[in-house]
């Protein structure tokens, strides 16, 4: 794929800079970009790097001063920069609608003409997916599971039985959906599993990444709201209920029956207790573990985890330990002084 | 499935109380309980909210006072859950007996008639599937491995070479059993791996979740023992040891040739580290790392870890410190101002 | 396999003392060595337990005195170890060259007549697939991916589009390369995707265990250099670059954009930030967190990440803020005393 800066500044809908006809076959960060490279900006700390670079143009929101770098001015540089990625994407045939010939699909499913389902996929009894969705090789949909449409289920993922899952949903390759969870009860002298009755629920535009899981409840269902995006290696417990719009990054886990607002942040390999609810918009740091509800928005680190503020003064204290031993050693030698000169002293 | 009230207390060998004729279609937690709802009481403080709920009827171990819901008096509450969620289970289709079309079983390979051999599943020569057992589509179990009857491996289970699994085990979608461990040596200025001869045994009633990974011994091997229950994402090292009747929560790990002893449970995101030995029902809390051997019965928090009551004491003076930090600040201006005294005060 | 201690000598290249007519069946530690059990000896301190053994004969780089057990001397115990324990690897059936019937292997793939594709694998379009690689039962290769030779992908790996695998690289069971990373753009209240145009590139005689990630780059490539080893549940998220001969522990993460060097250590459990660089020969302990650049090689520990001497002194004077408060409070006494003793003295 190559366009002229012009061209690319039509497809952007964005204001032209300098010179429109260089060739454009790429799109990347400045570092290294090269004179086929079209880059962009997002602070303009970063104009000293671009003025040094050999970008071929840049997309920016603001014009900038001094530079011969052709400039593409757009409203919004993250949505101008989706669109151009989109334009250099590599280029990928597209799944052909309809059954590979190696799938297994139960007379009873209904699978839209428009769907792909992939090769040596095995899709039960009672199962519906929606138009244009894909399947991909090596899937297995467990019965009566429902699938909307414009889905991508990537290679291997396994969803188990009586899952619902919404429009728009990306799920990628070798995640598990719907097992059963971690439920037990200690029961004469052995651990029996408690039967999870239960399905799950992920509604529309949710995406999740490699090798996750999402256990299904033993009442109701584990639930995914609308818009929330998980990362790689998370588990999802069983009957957790996590809101819309939420980011869950790579190997954190929400522990059973947790439930999680809107808009709320997960950072990376960070961990929600059990039974543990957390509002709206609070955001969890890497590594930190939340133990107890946090009733208001906030921005929480440590294990447990505790407001930024103070776990950030703890750290720095904790840091400072070697120096407050010190310090209080000096003041037991002051006090020994004071207290010998006071012997001395004549009552 | 529906039931009356009084049909379901029969099947519990319960004691009705009240009118038993009402029909009940599922089990659930009281709140949010319907009509045909019948949920389940585990400690008198629900009563109230019992009390407001519109349960059909309760499963209770002691007789409710003051109380319209119908009540089903049984012996112990988890035992009656586990009977009433069998019976409300959603209906599944059985793995029929028989091996299908699609997998691929080595002609030296011994599989019980009763067994289930998957969709697309592998199985390799000298393998044995006894009763009952479900290998589940894609599944691929590799040369000489043995696993007994009446087991479940869900779809897309990897199981290598001379693993050996007992009876009654379940392995969740995605899991692998048997693969090479971490071990390396540093040999002329490249990591070279340690070949791993040995195997795994996994006893009896063992329950392994979604993606998780048991390696394979260097020599001898990994084992775990009858009983023990290991969630998702959990990974058990080469040459590790599990005793029985342990529970091992999502995300933790046991590094190389660690050992557990019988009933330990490791809570959530929790690790132990390679050579580690736990004695019998240490319980290790969420997040914590178990960094040197735990010769008796402890629970243990943070890393590394340390005895609940010492960790616990430890988190409450980090938070602490900013008041310690001025307290040594006052100690100070007191000594101060008595040098001060001191200095002024005639000899 | 049986040899005789004199047959494994000429082997081993190693110099024979004692008696050689022993047959050895086996390799394995000094406990519970039989005496068709060849063990070896990696230090002195083990001398007391190997004369205790009934092991049939031992590799030592030493001549060990007064003991009766034969003895192979050889100028390295570990390269010795890992020949001994491929002599007696239980013997498994080569996969042979070929595409196996189930395979779907698209025209325009290139696949060398000496690899192996296993059951049920899925070869895409552009794909190529090097001498002696073997593609095992249920793999997934992407659109335009390459594959080198001498090669092991085990069952189900999944190889997204555009990767690039160098030679000698072996993948365990159910790992995904390429998938898309984790990064979004809020975008008028929702979380965009960003497009990853970018690929991944393996280079030679790295390992990676089970379930793995490596996600793809937004653009350039994620890349893994020669000789780097991964174990079992790893991200590596997008944009990642780690340097060669690298060790990374189970359950180990690193962020978007993190660069770690050459020689770089992370142990179990531990996680390296986006954008965090670390030099080399870092070595990061279990379950640390790597927050901030890490310039010069260091030993880390904690959460997050400090050197080490810093962060075990640290712990120590944590668990001796019991005794800091009670030496504050003792301070706080005497002073007090002190104040009492000086507003009684005549002015």
């Amino acid at each position: 794929m190559k366009l002229t800066i012009s061209e690319l500044a039509i497809s952007l809908k964005g204001k032209l800079i300098g010179d429109g006809a260089g060739q454009i076959s790429s799109v990347g960060p400045i570092k290294n970009a090269n004179n086929d490279t079209i880059t962009f900006i997002t602070s303009n700390k970063y104009i000293p790097e671009l003025k040094r670079s050999n970008a071929g143009a840049v997309i920016t929101s603001q014009q900038i001063d001094d530079i011969a770098t052709p400039q593409i001015i757009v409203t919004d540089v993250n949505t101008a920069l989706i669109e151009t990625l989109n334009i250099f994407a590599p280029k990928l045939q597209p799944r052909p609608a309809g059954i590979a010939r190696s799938a297994d699909v139960a007379p009873t499913a209904k699978v839209s003409a428009s769907a792909y389902i992939g090769r040596n996929a095995v899709i039960a009894d009672g199962v519906e997916i929606g138009e244009n969705t894909i399947i991909d090789d090596g899937c297995k949909i467990g019965e009566n599971s429902k699938i909307g449409k414009n889905c991508r289920l990537d290679c291997n993922v396994v969803v188990y039985h009586n899952c619902i899952i919404g429009n728009n949903v990306i799920i990628q390759a070798n995640s598990v959906i719907g097992s059963t969870g971690f439920g037990y009860s200690f029961i004469n002298g052995a651990h029996r599993l408690i039967p999870h009755n239960g399905g799950v629920i992920i509604d529309d535009f949710v995406e999740i990444g490699v090798s996750c899981c999402v256990a299904r409840a033993k009442f109701g269902n584990t639930a995914i709201g609308a818009g929330t995006k998980i990362d790689n290696l998370v588990q999802i417990s069983h009957n957790v209920t996590i809101g819309r719009c939420c980011l869950i990054a790579g190997q954190s886990g929400v522990a059973g029956s947790g439930k999680l607002g809107d808009g709320v942040i997960l950072a990376g390999q960070s961990g929600v207790g059990d039974n543990v609810e957390i509002a709206d918009g609070v955001i969890v740091g890497a590594r930190a573990g939340v133990t107890h509800n946090i009733t208001d928005k906030a921005l929480l680190f440590g294990m447990p985890a505790v407001e930024k503020h103070e776990a950030f003064k703890i750290i720095a204290l904790t840091r400072r330990l070697p120096k407050l031993v010190e310090q209080l050693n000096q003041l037991n030698k002051r006090i020994e002084k004071i207290e010998n000169i006071l012997k001395q002293t004549p009552d």
